[in-house]
């Protein structure tokens, strides 16, 4: 284990963040959620979405920004659909209600689909679609960000790193998850690029007059400013590499998620350095019954899987992996080992154990 | 107009691939719904998937491999769901009905997807995801295709080009049309790029040894050989640039399309030069009227579009699109000045015309 992290029991992890969410106000149920979220990103080895984030809620909770008890409102409650307003509540508790309430929906339905609109940052999007697996259903979950992303041949930013979550269950093996934001990187790739003061790669990034940046200081100060430059959609520059694609799945996420149920999309979703966007969510569960057996489907879940985990490799590398298989692995190795989280990141927990006055978790040798 | 290229009106040159597909066969019905599909690809400037895939779907009925008149079977039908067994019909007819039911299952149920299995290429995805539309719903189709496709640290094809169309209607503006291969390019560029004998772009396709490919020519040889090689996924070679996530969309397609109706999938779906392999289509319908009032999601959605073209436009570049922008202008062009198609697709379109004893359409001036 590299010097600059510590390992913790994951029950005393999580059990830290959600006591400091309550004393902020945020009831039991909703702070167990949040903390929930926040630990299985790290205990997936995605630090860039786990515990880190407590810090970035209590300030939004501080603030006002993020509201502990703010009432949720449902605008839409339909078989096939629901659609809430949650004014500014935390954003895992409210999409981890709405995703249980849209699988039970599916269950009678067949499919089902719902949007919270004026929410917050929700964390890791796979964690909304893999809870469709154990219903013997496919899980979807997406959420637009703030904006980040110039279109192909523009040079603004109209639209976020706006990921999509894609789950199905396998029987053996483990499901296949895919949790990917619809820019080619994210802003914290082009943070530590400029930390390392290391080049941009061609094709993540472009400055303000719309030419593919090197380095990624001013693309993030034009950016924020909103001078122009941006993130890249997946696929890059251009179209030679497809960027087009990227940049319309971006657009397609914003569509599902805001446009779907009346809530603020593209360019006027945005972060401010004073304050974090109001953002929308979109999840949905199809019942594989309504199609197959779901046991043949997962027989069959896992010959692909299979067969996929025994591609010919490349020459140099290792393994040919399956999207959400390393988070998996890494998963059962936290279970094993403990979850690991960077000191820096532990040294901010016991501060914030401090102010808030909750026993920081022990850390494991 | 260049030289290379003719003009038609829409209707005769419908007309004719539908006669030469009657006389194969073919019912009317089911021929107009083909020519129908390619006709729309040619009008929309996307001559891949135009009439000049009529040689094609003639010498599938001749061989055998397309049947004019396969017995559908129904294999699952409810009121969200529906499992076809195209058992080697045409893929466009089958495609087209399916797509109908789904959209009139979505009408009671708000949500309703289908599988079509053992059917054949089906042309434009977007036809179907468009089909949606004009019943105030939003639109969705896949398919997966002959395997081409690497996995990301692989170096065998693994998976095909597996496109994904979404569409969703706006008022004013054109609706939105996504309609796009997962992997970064199709094989019709790299066979472009090899008769142009130009150096491929690096992150389009890998060799047989798993390395980023310079030259077409091999890769084309040694992929369709079984050999190793083949097409990257949408995000190119390795991580860098998240060819994991084109990867994984491709994947999700397979699993829609293919596990979820017990066809099969990935490495076991694969053209071979004297047949082409049965393949697997997913559609689906939401209905916006169970999330808001459709009328305010278009006008929300021309809000939308209208910024996405308003973004200020890169140096050195005219215009920033939306999906489905482009083809939709040149729809409406070809409306008023013709349909355009390769001169050595009319001389083929001749000579069909001349084997089936069909009048070749006149071609406009």
């Amino acid at each position: 284990m590299p010097a600059e992290q510590v390992k913790f029991k994951r029950e005393p992890l999580q059990m830290f963040c959600q006591q400091v969410f309550q004393k902020l106000g945020v009831s039991e149920e909703d702070a167990r959620i949040v903390a929930d979220v926040l630990v299985t990103a790290d205990a997936m080895d995605i630090p860039s979405h786990g515990v880190i984030r407590t810090r970035r809620y209590v300030e939004g909770l501080k603030s006002g920004l993020m509201l502990p008890n703010a009432a949720i409102e449902t605008l839409v409650d339909s078989p096939s659909s629901l659609v809430v307003n949650a004014h500014g509540a935390m954003g895992a508790p409210v999409s981890a209600k709405t995703m249980r309430s849209i699988i039970h929906k599916a269950k009678t339905n067949g499919s089902a689909f719902g949007c919270v609109r004026d929410s917050n940052h929700f964390g890791i999007a796979g964690y909304y679609a893999r809870m469709a697996l154990q219903e013997d259903m496919i899980g979807i979950a997406m959420t637009n960000t703030g904006t980040l992303g110039v279109p192909t041949f523009g040079r603004q930013t109209m639209y976020g790193t706006n990921p999509i979550a894609f789950a199905a269950p396998a029987g053996k093996k483990p499901p296949f998850v895919l949790d990917m934001s619809t820019t080619v990187v994210t802003r914290g790739k082009l943070e530590l690029y400029e930390r390392m003061g290391k080049e941009l790669p061609p094709g993540w990034a472009v400055d303000k007059t719309g030419k593919s940046a090197n380095h990624a200081g001013p693309v993030l100060k034009d950016m924020l400013a909103h001078l122009g430059g941006g993130i890249l959609p997946l696929g890059g520059f251009g179209k030679e590499h497809s960027g087009h694609k990227g940049y319309g799945l971006a657009v397609m996420v914003d569509i599902l998620s805001a446009v779907l149920c009346g809530a603020p999309f593209g360019k006027n979703v945005f972060d401010t350095p004073e304050s974090y966007a109001r953002v929308s969510h979109f999840f949905g569960a199809i019942k594989i019954s309504c199609f197959r057996d779901p046991q043949e489907f997962r027989q069959d879940m896992d010959l692909m899987l299979q067969d996929l985990n025994d591609c010919p490799v490349a020459e140099g590398e290792d393994r040919v992996w399956f999207a959400g298989q390393p988070e998996f692995e890494q998963e059962e190795a936290s279970r094993q080992q403990g979850i690991r989280v960077l000191q820096k990141t532990y040294n901010d927990l016991c501060q914030l154990g401090q102010e808030y006055a909750v026993q920081v978790p022990p850390t494991l040798t």
